[in-house]
Parts: structure tokens; C-alpha cells; sequence
């Protein structure tokens, strides 16, 4: 399916809190799983989807990928900007892809595969009108 | 409810994790709410209780008040001990009591009130069946 | 110290991530120790306080003491409103209290007392000037 | 450097917590990052290497690339084994690579680079007699 990459994309602040911090006095690496999980939420909401409904009636995206590459440290309070764009749509899966910036220096770079699930944790097609929001612009 | 203090104890070691230390060098104050958690799992296993099953078949007993003193920093790699107790037997709660200590050294006490609640949220009795598990020495 | 409890208040909004929820389907209750401390670093803030200047000049306020009461359950995605109030200035440590909201609904009580530590964990006096800052209205 | 693959492999067991669950019933993907890490240090222990020593005197191996693929989802008490082994030794980075086994199932598999900096954040060689401590098999 053919994705508008500026229509795909959403910017996400964060910011950092004290408890994702660990003793090196940088935000611990899987602090960031959270932040991508925040951006991807918000990327969804602004284009019309209350992902907690979704689950509720048992309609679930979980993540079967991960990757991220740490480029420089960020730090307790930081204002992030996550830059989360739908990266491909496959028959039961979606890539995001993700840099999270603070101001101009490159923090991380990551994507994450979601397949579309079920209640029952069964593979569901991604359907038609799932397609169409997904490729809707923020609103 | 009669406790025997004895009996109601059990204690539990937790090696700290690296992701739960923070900017100060120390264990994060929230990283101790999962210390006493897996030391709570652990007591009622021992009691012969898998609480993943209870909770699998929609009995729950979540924590509705937590209070917590922190008296001696710990750090990563710690091997600590929780000691925790069963303080109180109620129509439809527990209290657990806990001590966390590096040695001889007392890091924290602890307290959690837990509800006995079903699959829907509402609240239960504390049958004649758990309270017999739950006045057990561990096995 | 005297406090002046609508001086001392801020309300501080706080979204449920999705990674903050357990398998019974609401937040888990050490998530909320997360919401009381974004809470409290915001308070600061809105007081001219940067916490992480603070931190990296080894002025720690770390608790010492926390008990929380939990009301209602809160679920996913939940904007949950946490009201802090500075509840007592003593000589080496502060308490505040805290209520956390969903709506007009009340799901958490909850009080931290803080202490005054440097770099080294020694405990320090709370000096005029961060009295003076702590008796600060929002601004 | 030449690396045996099966000196350079350790097997460790981590029981899933309540708490690393989420509102779909299953282990939350971020907390596999934990029970890398855990098995991380533990391969490190084995090898007669204090990480928590190494982190004190400012010698730290962050996380700068991490990859996992889900396989099959854990749930609350599951007792995994992580395969740990080290994949491969650059002038300044390591890297090692796991599988998540849950009894015969597998369900993570995971691969994450460590840089070698010291307390400054400054990249420094992978020293001989780190390499020699690297390639000993668990003792």
C-alpha cells in the first residue's frame, strides 16, 4: 500500500521522568520502549483512533519487532520529540519507524513491527477501513 | 483471625536490577513496589498457592493501600532479603508486613492492604478455603 | 513553617501509557508512584525549581517515606489529574500530598516525605532560600 | 577475535512478575529488555566479573543497538531461560545474542551492541584483559 510519508508522520513530545534514569545518570535503554509506545498512541489518536478501544473490544496491535539504535544519551527532564511515520502496511502487520530527537541532536532511531491480533491472540487482516485511518493525515 | 507470626513468614531474595537503579546511583523508591510483589507471589507459592491461577480464573488481590519507609539506600547488584508476614486476616482484605534487608542491614518496611475482589472488580469474602491456605507455614 | 494550602497546590495532568497497565486490565499500583513524582518535578517547575539543576548539583530530595490509598481503578489511556500539595516543611525534609483524579473521580490518596540530602547522602538543613522557593505560589 | 560458541554461552532463568504484565494478559515487550540485561549480568558473574564493580569505577558497557523479534507470549509466572551468548568482539563494542525459551517454546529472540566508555561517556578499546575475561567460559 502506497504511504504518503509527510501524511504518515507525527511529531510526539516526551518528556523524560526521573525514575527512567539509572545509575549512569542517562535515561536507561528501555526507557525509550516507552517513549516509542507513547508516540505510537498519540500518532493513532491524532488520526481519529482511541487505541484503548480498540482494545477493549479486543482488536490488539502488539509489537513482534523491535530495534533501536541509541546515538547520544538523553537526560532526567529532557524534552524529547519523537517522530514516529507509518512505514508499511502488510496484510496482518505494520512498521513504524521512529527518531527521537532533543532539539536538533539525534538521540535514537528505532522501528517497530505490530501485527494485528485478536482477542484470542489469533493473526487478523489488516482491514480496509483499518487501512484507511491509518492512512489519514493528523487531523 | 488468629496469626501465628512464625508461620505467616517467609523470606524472599531479589537481586537488584540494573534498570531499577537511578540518576542518584541508588534503587529507584518504586523499584521496592516490585520487590514486595514478587516476595507476596513467592510467600503463597510456597503456601502451595500459584497466584497466576487465581488470577486466571478471575480471583484477584490487588493492592489497595501500600506504605513503605526507606531507611538505608541499596544499589544494583544487591542480593536482598524481603521479609514479609502476614499481619492481618480481614472480612474481605489481608495485610502483608515486610522488612527489606541487605545483610544486616534494614533497607526498608513496608505494608500492603490487599482486596479480595472477583473478575468484575467486586469485592468477596475472604473464604474459609483461602484463609486456611493463607494460615499455612510455608511448605 | 506555615503553608498556605492554595499557594501550595498545583494540578498537574498525567496520561495512563499503555506499559503501565497489568494483566487485570487497570494501571498497576507502582505506576502511580511514577504519576506522584511527575507530579512533584512539575510542581517545582511551575515554582522557577529546575529538579535536574538541583540533582546535578547534588541537592537530592529523595523519599523516604511514601503511603498511598487507592480509590478507583484507572485504566489505559486514562488523562488522570494529580493534585500535590506541600504538606509540611520540617527541618531536613518536606511531605507532600497528593489526590489523583479521573474526572470527578477520586482513585488515589496518597502522601511522600522527602529528605534533604547532598551528593554524598548526607542530610542537609532545608535552607531559607529552598524554603523560600518551596512557599512560592505557582507561577 | 575467535569466540566458542559454546564457552561463550550461558543459560539463565527469570521468573516473569506481575507487574511486567499488561492489559492484554501477556508479558509487556519492554520488560524483555529486563530479562536481557538480567541474563546479561548474570553471564558476566559467571565470568568472574562484578558489573556493579566495573560500573563503580567507572567502566559502564551501555546498550547502543538492541533488536528483539516475539516469538510467543509469556505470561505472569512464567519461569523463562535466556540463552546468552557473546556473538562477537570489536575494538570498542560487544555484542551479544539471546533466545527466550519458555520450556520448549520459544519466545523471544534478541540481539543488543554494548559500547565500552568510561565515566566520561568516551569510547575506549575493548582492553586484552577485558577480551581474556570475555572468553572464558562460566566458571
Amino acid at each position: 500500500m502506497k504511504i504518503d510519508p509527510a501524511a504518515a508522520t507525527s511529531r510526539v513530545g516526551v518528556r523524560v521522568r526521573f525514575g527512567e534514569t539509572d545509575l549512569m545518570g542517562i535515561v536507561h535503554h528501555a526507557s525509550y520502549v516507552s517513549y516509542l509506545e507513547v508516540a505510537r498512541i498519540e500518532w493513532l489518536r491524532r488520526r481519529g483512533v482511541a487505541y484503548a478501544q480498540w482494545a477493549a473490544s479486543g482488536r490488539h496491535l502488539p509489537v513482534v519487532e523491535m530495534s533501536i539504535k541509541y546515538r547520544a544519551p538523553c537526560r532526567f527532564d529532557d524534552e524529547l520529540v519523537v517522530r514516529a511515520t507509518l512505514g508499511e502496511i502488510r496484510a496482518a502487520s505494520v512498521r513504524f519507524d521512529y527518531v527521537v530527537y532533543r532539539g536538533d541532536v539525534l538521540c535514537a532511531e528505532a522501528a517497530t513491527r505490530l501485527a494485528c491480533i485478536d482477542g484470542e491472540g489469533t493473526l487478523r487482516r489488516i482491514t480496509e477501513d483499518m487501512s484507511a485511518v491509518l492512512l489519514r493525515p493528523e487531523g
